[in-house]
């Protein structure tokens, strides 16, 4: 398999975590966001991904963007299952894992944020303060959600694809100087993912684009 | 079942196009998301919701956000399915899915249009440019990959969750007056799946809280 990926990427960032979970060898394949203009606007990139957006995953004649599609994938090839089988539980997962990948990640990602500061003319006052309003937001619910559904990790004591969605949400908060203290639960939640090997071989820091 | 959503809410259109696919029976609990600063924001249903955000299924002591996480829970209960069996079939209705429900419709629903024309002070023109910016860029990979995938609907000739998260998005961006003509296979697709009843009874203007 190659996946073509990001460093900083959020949705590369899961992917990394779910292969390094299953075991899965796999090619990383840099994809600059914003080297000169960004390389995935490139036109072999793009026919790969019309898109133009990281990650993409090449598994034999098989070519997948969108990282959940991805994950749930994965979870058809090689275990530990990231999505439960029992359907509540599968549904509760999938749940938690959109409130951070659906409702988070994309009004933030950097795409965004170039237009926020860029055409709207925002500037970084106006990146720091949309940030901030997304991440509060997002967070407090799920604060929330995790004082029911927690145990170790997000949902119970096994890791899943909410656990995988939640990590590079925290570590994107993290670079604009959010203040986590409301989230104590989360927070946990996060230490104890961070212990796990397969997150951290995955971190962003780790990977052979870092800068 | 209990249904909370809101007319014009893609993501609450999403889920009445499920159930009325499966043919199951549900309350429809109308959420305002305009009035009185939106209803989403009072006491009672942030306690059910604490993103306070629209949908919200309850299906007995089952309380699902999140409108794909209540698809597949739907999924596991009655058929025709909407994800497909095949991993690799279902990685791509997934993928296709993602790329209208991830990747357009959190950066042009309510709350950020909201905060582009409130908070960012971009005004109506600001607001239509972002749409359009929004609508393009992935209406037009839409296009390429149905190409690819498309039969008489997104994927092949049956209906699926790939559908179910295109059409809401094609209403909205009617709305925004959109110019359709660069992306005429994705409006075939959408003229197929106006023709079907279930798309039928969950359009915005046939529910009970339409404006």
């Amino acid at each position: 398999m190659q996946l073509y990926g990001y460093w900083r990427s959020s949705a590369s960032y899961r992917v990394r975590i779910a292969l390094h979970i299953k075991d899965i060898d796999f090619d990383y394949r840099a994809v600059h966001l914003v080297k000169d203009g960004g390389e995935q606007k490139s036109a072999a990139y793009a026919k790969l991904n019309p898109a133009q957006l990281v990650p993409t995953l090449v598994d034999g004649d098989l070519v997948l963007n969108q990282s959940l599609a991805i994950i749930e994938y994965l979870d058809s090839l090689a275990g530990p299952l990231l999505v439960p089988q029992d359907p509540k539980q599968a549904a509760i997962v999938r749940m938690l894992a959109h409130d951070m990948a659906s409702d988070l990640q994309p009004i933030t990602n950097l795409r965004v944020l170039q237009y926020v500061t860029g055409t709207l003319d925002a500037g970084d006052a106006g990146r720091q303060a949309w940030i901030a309003h997304w991440v509060a937001r997002a967070f407090a619910a799920f604060e929330v959600r995790l004082k029911q559904y927690s145990g170790r990790y997000c949902v119970g004591d096994n890791v899943t694809l909410a656990d995988i969605c939640l990590v590079p949400q925290v570590y994107n908060a993290k670079r604009f100087d959010v203040d986590f203290t409301p989230y104590p639960t989360l927070m946990q939640v996060y230490e104890n993912l961070q212990a796990l090997e397969a997150f951290q071989k995955a971190a962003p820091e780790r990977q052979a684009d870092a800068v």
